[in-house]
């Protein structure tokens, strides 16, 4: 695949500088380019490494001439670039069109035009496959479960019964979409219930066994989301669990049971969110945060890393920290934490400064 | 699938009120439910969008002339109602009975009675699968290893060599059983070792590298245990690795190599177990706990969401925290860190009018 | 596989004891061991259980006559013994020498000398596979992707695109090398960009959506490096992400786009490495560390359990907690708190006696 300078700052919609005519066919960091890729260059550090004679894209600002670059893409905001840099380049996955020889496809499913089926792959009674869907080695796709146009379904993903999945979904290698919820119930209270009850005591401690709670419902996924390698969404108990349009859930993210998430959320990696939790628009959940079951969060919350949501997030918020509250107020409370120990002797002192001044009195 | 209303009430051992003879075929949140669809409405502010001439679970207490219901089930415990009502109505996977052509059995591999094997399984020497058990698609199943009648192995799963699982287990899509464990080991004192011992000083920064030691145990799982999707359960070092009957593990969930744990326990989403750690019976892990190495866990511990465990566990203890102490202790604890600052600006205040309090003396 | 106790003790370069013909078979604990296994007692207590007339590996100083044992061997450092006795006895998966018939290759693969490849296993093309690599079943190889000699890949592994893969890494079932990073940008300024820029303050809230940056990198994998189960390593944007050789990760650890790792580290169970953090040499991060994006982490650098990393570690430091600190800090910080709500009574406490003094005064 090579296309000119031209070309390529007409899919970025960007500026080019010097000879349009060169042809491209990769990127690659300055220093590292071959001939024919363009060298990423997007701040002055970066560009210390080009090559004369080269191509780059680069900032708004900096001055191809200084580098004596051939030709030159002007980024007004770099990581925009990128993306439609990347996708420009991007081969994408081999998935040879039609239906592989060692595909398991079942007489009654229905494959769209167009659509590409590798091998080991098994789909189940009354599946609906998208037109232009890929669906990479070794997915099984179960009983009923709809995929849309030109999803990519990749390698071992596990999509379970009775799932609706958008138009441009793209699954990664591994993840589980539909397993069933971890939802268990003893005969008489719990420990948990009780501990949740008393908060934090406990004086019932009769032996009991869980009973299973089966998932009925499925999961329904919208349109434009991405789902990481080996992430786990599981259906829902009686209605589906959902993902709305636009939303991005990194690897090894475990949704729990009849969650719901909203539009153009980003949920980083290995996020858990337990189950009926619900989230709203453009929520960012950074990587390893945590949601306890049955809690909301509003639109637009960011949570930074790490941060454990035990209550409910008002929309707006900017959350941190174990338990999360406010970025702000954790800082703070980080910061003192850190000079407690210095505190705490500072308070041992003036304690005996007192004493000692009421001994004199 | 259809029922009668008395059918589904015997079913569930519970009261039946009104029309006994209607046929139900599944269950639905009130408002959301189909014609022959029972509606769930076991608290008043469910019940509020139940329609008139339908059915319902209620709470007993709630009246169904009230809403109109042509019938209704009463639930002296809701949850314990879902879990026969889900039951009753969850059509299971799609597994024909019998070996799928494209599944490779060993020769020297016993199946059970009435089994069903899925497409692409493959199962190794010596395998036994018991009566009635169903095995999905793509699940590969290594030599020797034994699993119990009735047990469910959903898509994907990884059973290793030398796993026995009992009878009636569910084994979620792509859980992996019998992985090795990592353990690893230096010539001389590692890094870890060395801080260890001075608890947290080091000295030496020699450069080793790491010497494998294999995983010659396998791993035990008693019956009535469900395995999340995507767990993973690392095979013991000489002798297994070993999850007592009744015994509930979520999504995402690592166990390390040698782990033991007790039966009728709950280890949520994301859990993580060092280790050699070993853990009693009824305890309770919430999401994203994680146990440090070779430490014991009493009978009915409870830890709370991302609760982190360094220390000894005694039975009966509900913790919570990073590091786990007392929940009573830990809510205290959190309490005072949030009034952290202001303390902070109080002693200094204190300290500035002792000060004064002295010069002026 | 049987071996006189005279060839274990040389294979262990270490000292034996007693009957040195005595045939072994394996290892166990002691007092579950079965004739033919040597008993592993490397201290004291282990040693209790021994039998008399048994075989044992016992550490320096201590008695086998005192324990009636036929033969010993002794272990100068136990857990390295461990390394090379386990080893020993290994039985290793059961693949099956050549290709089976029930898997895919491309016709433009090269399979090295003496590999073996299980069932349903799919190989892309331009792959190369080492000498005496072993291939489980259900594994994918896509387009590309390098494996050299000795590899082990396990059941279910994927090796998405253009991975490369050294010499005698092991991949455990179910890990995910090469999907794609988890890098989207907004047209405009995000909120997450905005966040970072005010810490914690937000003002815009401008619906956007995201658009994807694709993962162009692939993976270099180094000689003898360990990937655990169900872990996920993400391709990288323009560059490759990279692994040293030496390094081992344990499972379910993510690591996003870019990364770099150096040699023999230990990276332990669910650890989350975010996308362009530079890791050096010989560093060990514990169970569920995180790790923010774009920091570096010094050579022989150890972060225990749970750490939670957010800014840039210096060489040879040792840290904890979260936000992570040098471990003694932490160690400080941490009893203070839980001396806290007594701290802040007497402070209160002070207050009056100081209030007191000055109304007196």
């Amino acid at each position: 695949m090579q296309i000119t300078i031209r070309e390529l700052a007409q899919a970025l919609n960007a500026r080019a500088w010097g000879d349009q005519t060169m042809l491209i066919s990769g990127a690659a960091e300055p220093g590292q380019d071959q001939p024919g890729q363009i060298a990423l260059a997007m701040t002055p550090k970066y560009a210390e490494a080009l090559r004369p004679g080269s191509a780059a894209i680069l900032s708004e600002g900096m001055d191809p001439e200084a580098y004596g670059l051939a030709a030159a893409i002007f980024a007004p905001r770099p990581r925009l670039v990128m993306a439609g840099l990347t996708r420009s380049f991007d081969p994408g996955p081999d998935i040879a069109p039609g239906i592989h020889p060692c595909a398991v496809v079942d007489p009654s499913a229905t494959i769209g035009a167009d659509a590409a089926i590798g091998p080991f792959v098994s789909i189940g009674a009354g599946v609906t496959i998208g037109a232009r869907a890929r669906i990479a080695s070794h997915v099984s796709i179960e009983r009923g479960t709809q995929i849309g146009d030109d999803a990519l379904i990749l390698n071992g993903a596990r999509l379970q019964h009775g799932i609706q999945i958008g138009d441009r979904v793209v699954v990664q290698p591994g993840a589980i979409i539909g397993g069933d919820g971890f939802s268990f119930v003893t005969a008489e209270e719990s420990g948990v219930e009780e501990m949740r009850r008393s908060l934090g005591k406990r004086e019932n401690f009769t032996p009991q066994s869980w009973e299973r709670i089966h998932s009925l419902g499925g999961v329904e996924i919208g349109d434009d989301v991405e789902i990481g390698s080996g992430a786990t969404l599981d259906r829902g108990t009686v209605r589906a669990t959902k993902i709305g349009s636009g939303t991005k859930l990194d690897n090894l993210v475990h949704l729990g049971h009849n969650v719901i998430i909203g539009r153009d959320c980003l949920i980083c990696g290995q996020v858990g969110v337990a189950g009926s939790v619900v989230i709203g628009d453009r929520v960012v959940l950074a990587g390893q945060v945590g949601v306890s079951d049955n809690i909301t969060i509003g639109d637009d919350v960011i949570a930074g890393g790490s941060a454990k949501i035990f209550s409910r997030v008002p929309a707006g918020r900017v959350v941190l920290g174990n338990p999360a509250v406010e970025m702000t107020t954790r800082l703070e409370m980080d910061r003192a934490t850190r000079r407690l120990p210095r505190l705490a002797a500072t308070v041992a002192k003036l304690q005996k400064t007192v004493t000692d001044l009421i001994e004199k009195a």
